[in-house]
């Protein structure tokens, strides 16, 4: 497919993630559970974590299915930490792309049981059993697991969450934010670039670039998440504007100010596409068009 | 090892597990997470769930690495799901095992964080890279990964946990109250079981009826756990006791009475023996015990 079929391959590619969520997302789990966990992940989201995996398999010439596994795991993953962060003891936010937070929507119990359950959904996703026609080999299942789970946990994910937690109000230079944002947002998004890497088989030049790739990216996107949460407006957003501001969080735009920011995200670009192209790989407009759309969303 | 050496074999396998623990649990986590995950599962319980992974990988000849790491999995579950149970917005217990529960040692958000980061912390600890000397085939990993994201998902612990906070104040029968403790601790019991069977090869007959066992076992755990609630004092207990009668949630002592809830206990016990019997196995002794131990548990 050719760049300038570029908004097709989101749309598609959008479009076959959700369904995915459609079906694997439970329909009967008991006691509302199953209806949290769709509101939490269905329908929301530019699904941009899912579409770096997709365009790093196909860069890759990956395995498909287990590309699209993967995309939807790590989805799940994403969605639950939302559910989590929104909560009245992290971030008390009550609006997230739009609509009313989950825990405004089924309490706070509800909420946690439904992001607890989406984390487990995600590993689940990536085991399927062997006899099944959408399997993947279980060498794969494992190493797409393992991807997962160390991106998530105490050394990626959660553990930017809790630097962050402890950061408000405190002064953090550079170095500490971006070690913060690398673990929240980054390694993740990184993540999601090596699950589709490892969908095909990859050189290690390549899985080097990509993963440097994953790198530059993941930290362009919380700079210009910094940037928008000041300068754009909630309804714009989709969620509520200036809460890091009011929360006395250190941002890259209180650290650094608006417009080195702004040159910091740019940077940060073309050393994506800079990894790109060390990268050996063919096929990789998706996973440049993609490093473009993090720095340029207005959204 | 014979059953008279039961306690000391309890003895070891708790030893190994809390140091496999100590050893996989982080300690350099950021901002207090790896505080907070020790103080939530170092130290305490008796291990039944690590217990019986080890003692059903022994009836097949398992893969000993493999079921330690699976004995420390599944405990860093059953561990997250503790913590979160205990938050305010859910059971709001502030004693666990005598100590003060994790929120209340570290807030709210850092006991969130810290099940969160234990959840995924339990699938890092599955799929070790291949080239450690204690890893475990890629195979097995994906089949531990497969079956504990199962019992610990919508469709085993949290959605028993779902309908637990859905059944506070409301007339169950048994058949709801069943399904309700199969999913939220017979599942995660089971499953330790058979984590432990897919350690080693074990025939279709034996699998059956370790799933069996485990079963029965699962339900005799929540069975004794509703008359203990009862008939044992917070000290003895380690947790605030008549928990479950104070917030008028169903048990089987509720549902049934005292006594035929005692009656329902040995029919149990005696299910999981007779699955036993019926495996081919010839090494289940510590398994026997152990179905013992959870019926006869003062504490």
């Amino acid at each position: 497919m050719k760049s300038d079929n570029f908004e097709a391959w989101i749309a598609l590619g959008q479009q076959t993630v959700e369904r995915a969520l459609e079906d694997w997302v439970p329909t009967d789990a008991p006691a509302g559970l199953g209806e949290a966990m769709r509101y939490g992940v269905l329908d929301g989201g530019k699904r941009l974590r899912p579409l770096l995996v997709l365009a790093a398999s196909e860069a890759v010439h990956g395995h498909a299915q287990a590309a699209l596994r993967a995309a939807v795991a790590v989805e799940l993953i994403h969605a639950y930490s939302l559910v989590h962060d929104d909560m009245p003891c992290m971030d008390n936010d009550v609006l997230r792309r739009g609509k009313p937070t989950v825990h405004v929507q089924y309490g706070e119990a509800g909420a946690m049981l439904a992001g607890d359950a989406m984390q487990a959904l995600a590993f689940e996703v990536l085991t399927p059993d062997a006899d099944r026609p959408d399997s993947m080999p279980p060498a794969l299942q494992a190493r797409l697991c393992a991807l997962l789970a160390r991106s998530s946990g105490y050394d990626g994910m959660a553990g930017g969450q809790a630097i962050d937690l402890a950061s408000i109000g405190k002064q953090l230079g550079e170095r500490t934010l971006r070690d913060m944002h690398r673990r929240k947002t980054g390694v993740l998004l990184q993540a999601s670039v090596m699950m589709g890497a490892a969908c095909g088989p990859a050189s290690t030049q390549a899985t080097k670039a990509l993963s440097d790739y994953g790198a530059a990216l993941g930290l362009a996107f919380q700079v210009v998440d910094d940037i928008l949460d000041v300068t754009q407006e909630s309804h714009v957003l989709g969620k509520t504007a200036g809460k890091d501001q009011d929360a006395n969080k250190p941002t890259y735009v209180s650290v650094l100010g608006l417009e080195p920011a702004r040159v910091l995200a740019q940077q940060l670009r073309a050393e994506a596409k800079a990894a790109l192209a060390a990268s050996g790989l063919a096929d990789v407009s998706h996973l440049s068009l993609l490093a473009d759309s993090v720095v340029e969303r207005v959204n």
